[in-house]
């Protein structure tokens, strides 16, 4: 005797009433554990959200969804078990198993966001720290019509940090300059303690966010990706701060002012150095968000290039 | 003697180390009220909030940001002089005017998103409802090699609803057939009782998002586009329900069971009757999200195509 | 004939399987525009957030959830009649009628929360900013054995301001002054100098919370309490600003160094200060939260207090 | 020779010029992942989010923050090797911590939250889902004149379920009779019908929140707080249902249809049972909020009281 559950209607494989072909069908907000294999390293560990999708042809009326959590899950437990296996890869499995389980759909998407912790040393006591990261990956597949699949990745990262604006320091080193000179103090005394002491300006947490789409091939690590960033503000931010590393952090920070623009053209240039041998056509978009301590809303600054171009405007 | 003002260095004129273009540089998360004047009606008093971008050229370190601010502040204050002036307008006004200030850019962008509040009739006992309904917009201004400026313009809205699922209604239609048939109630009885009152199923909070991409002169009401997505779930929702209306929503979306899918594609089909007189370039973006009672994560469905596709598609 | 409606079964009147007393019973994220008449002034208008409640015995199955949507109607109508009429009596009064119309109900409840515009004036240049505030009010209504009702009621903003820390500074101080030293520079020329020159230190946004529980006679003008956080950090922040403005700025929030814990003890002293005339059993609750551009984490102060208590310690 | 970091000022040790004590002073928003060891079992990973505070005298200007983390740090070390260690024994070793680091608090003040996965199988086909759940905890320790220490710990957990509304299910059912009555069904098979075919209604997703405080000797199991609110709903929800398994869900809920006040008294009833051991003054906070899919507002029921009142109540 059958089971009932094969009895039970089929509604999904109807014809719809409208037959419009759908871009995007899914299941949005899902939360899973990922244990992440290393050599020679404790397995990493990350709560995961999915969004995931698959298009859906305009002579079906909806999408078998439970396969897209058997895609998931199938993959999931692989990543247990692989070493070097990035989440970015996690992704591109996904969307694979994805149009292998939905016969009917020509592409499959999957995104994925988690917070990832980094240990890090406090700048001048070297105590421990842990910073909380966001990092976030996606993966699209299209099967052609000659039934192969071609599979594009993302990986990216958003990190916070702390920016000083140039601006108000230059306005504020102009007063300290014009003081001094009132004070009848020598013009070299003056330069030399500007040079060594900078002015104060506003300054407030920036973030980061920077992605990189690769073809399936391309390893992108996204410790580097979070390094890229971290790199490019006016200092890092640290969880735990004794007096001497806050002087540290302070005096980095307002010796390297920086506008949202100056952030993300810094990103630029260290991720040319950095990927430099990841191909030309690797899609780059770059973003810094300032919360200007001055002001209720963010200064905002981006840009979106491939390899190519930046590496051309750059060098 | 010349103002203090004049005499502060202005360190965005500077040139970057890093030469590189930007994509995108402004503000968000800026708050602002608008009032819009209408022709014999009161006026809509919208808390909005806005993002604003021009690009930025790579011999320039920064853009001046407060200059977006009387671009903005300009033409909110033309909105309270001119009747049937629309949110998609502002965003459109507010954009062209910045390409005026910033004379460097070629390109700027503006979003707003506001919430909005549409007046109701209960379905039955017809009390007053107020309902909040998010409604966004969005314009880019491209400044063209002749000076001249070419604007897209886009408006949307989100709503929610009420959706109930027609496969787990089928499975409880199935049971109540067979248990009938069981107790020998004639099948006449049984079809025109299954006509008459709709079987239970899982129902959720359903958020429908329409957004419409078109030139400057097209106009597009959004209350256009509130009532296509109310109009394409299994029910409305009301802020307050007598015991009467109550049972007129529950049956009503018994009687509609629609899946994801089906709310995306009666929206498409929704829209291509009531703009249809709008270009056939015009850009559609259909989204349906359900918040599925039976699970923690959510269904989601999407359309993206211009409006002469779905017209060939639907008909 | 009777109406439908009356036949309905009313379920909420049943006698519940476990009869247990509910402290709370009603409705959240309920939202209502709200129109308030100012004599001699154009109106305020609030998209409001409501939450209302009220107990229900332990022989009630339900609250009739209805009435209390009519209860905050009639208010809400009443408001745009009556001049002078503050958020927090807005609540007082839902409250009351939420007593009246649950006639088995002891004790009501009613939150409200909204964005306020306020116009400001950058600080140099003079011009207009508008400066979006959060503002909630909250009252309950107590029904004693004799019938009668004892209202007590809450108003309350949370402000965004600009907060500069002392501890770096006087690092930074103490590394300019030595720095001076060594260059031989005249005691009496560093002291004129870090005088009027503040050195540079991390400054970030600071968030400052008030509210205020008084009984149903007394006024608490909201703008006040607005006007007590903004002029307890170390700067206020604005919408607007002109390089000039900026300077103004950022030299006043670094003359005014303040920790998240002298926020609060300031505002303690202007509230003393501002509402000396409240009685003194008012309660007042006071919180500082600063978004430290050097770490990832805020920083965090209150004082919960009676009127009399804080009187008492400052003076 | 002494290293720097002692030079620096100590400008938190300082007196405050507005001599107010303050009721919390501290972080907010702290990541740390935490390992919690187990017997016999894999460890438990969490990335917590804290809030930690001490009361700070009103002759100290400044905390000393640092040391706050370093209270972290040192429990969250401790966690890692001892077994059968909860979250809610991490926050009071923080707080006891806390007092001895900070000697001049005589109050400290612990909260945590975080996401923790629970494995579950779907009700009909057995498959594997991960559900990720809400948990907190909380703890303050009270300093008396005497040195010694009172610890109170709280522990709690927010899940999401499905909940049918009685009342929309009894107006439908009384549709459904008298449809049959008016088919001449016979009265006997209308009622057996009925019993066996529960009727639509409107449902939702519910959110059941329970928190128990208690002293430090007392231990309560998060998992058993999780599956009192899982069972006071309508039913549970899963990450994955195969089409028998929807089945199931749906007929469960609308067999058991709850209002939002029912639910609550579900959990009373059911916490009464499972920590009936639990010393009688243990308090006891119980919260639902459904989210109707008939309105775009949440209906929101709560009972606050210790064990031994609810003990009574409901023998």
């Amino acid at each position: 005797m059958k089971p009932t559950v094969i009895q039970l209607p089929d509604v999904q494989a109807n014809v719809p009433t409208i037959s419009i072909h759908l871009t995007r069908v899914g299941v949005t907000d899902v939360k899973k554990m990922i244990e992440i294999k290393r050599n020679n390293k404790r397995p990493i560990i990350l709560i995961s959200t999915f969004d995931i999708f698959v298009d859906l042809p305009s002579d079906r009326k909806g999408a078998n969804l439970s396969r897209s959590f058997e895609a998931m899950d199938e993959v999931i437990e692989m990543a247990v078990k692989m070493p070097t296996y990035g989440i970015e890869r996690i992704c591109s499995d996904i969307a694979r198993s994805l149009l292998i389980r939905h016969e009917y759909a020509s592409k499959a998407e999957v995104h994925l966001k988690s917070e990832y912790v980094v240990m890090k040393k406090s700048p001048i006591t070297q105590m421990n720290c842990q910073e909380v990261v966001d990092i976030f990956a996606k993966s699209s597949a299209i099967r052609n019509i000659d039934k192969s699949v071609i599979i594009k990745k993302t990986i990216g990262a958003k990190v916070v940090g702390m920016t000083a604006c140039p601006c108000a320091q230059e306005i504020m080193r102009d007063k300290a300059m014009k003081k001094l000179e009132s004070l009848n103090v020598e013009d070299s005394i003056i330069t030399d303690f500007l040079h060594d002491v900078p002015m104060a300006t506003h300054n407030q947490r920036g973030i980061g966010i920077v992605s990189i789409e690769v073809d399936d091939d391309s390893i992108v690590p996204v410790d580097d990706i979070i390094s890229v960033i971290e790199n490019s503000m006016s200092s890092c931010v640290y969880e735990l701060l004794k007096r001497s590393d806050e002087k540290f952090v302070v005096e980095t920070a307002h010796k390297n002012p920086k506008f949202v623009e100056d952030c993300v053209r810094t990103m630029a240039k260290n991720i040319v150095n950095k990927f430099k041998d990841l191909p030309d056509e690797s899609v780059i978009s770059i973003k810094q968000i300032n919360e200007e301590s001055i002001h209720r809303h963010n200064a905002f600054a981006e840009r979106t290039a491939i390899l190519s171009e930046l590496k051309e405007e750059i060098y």
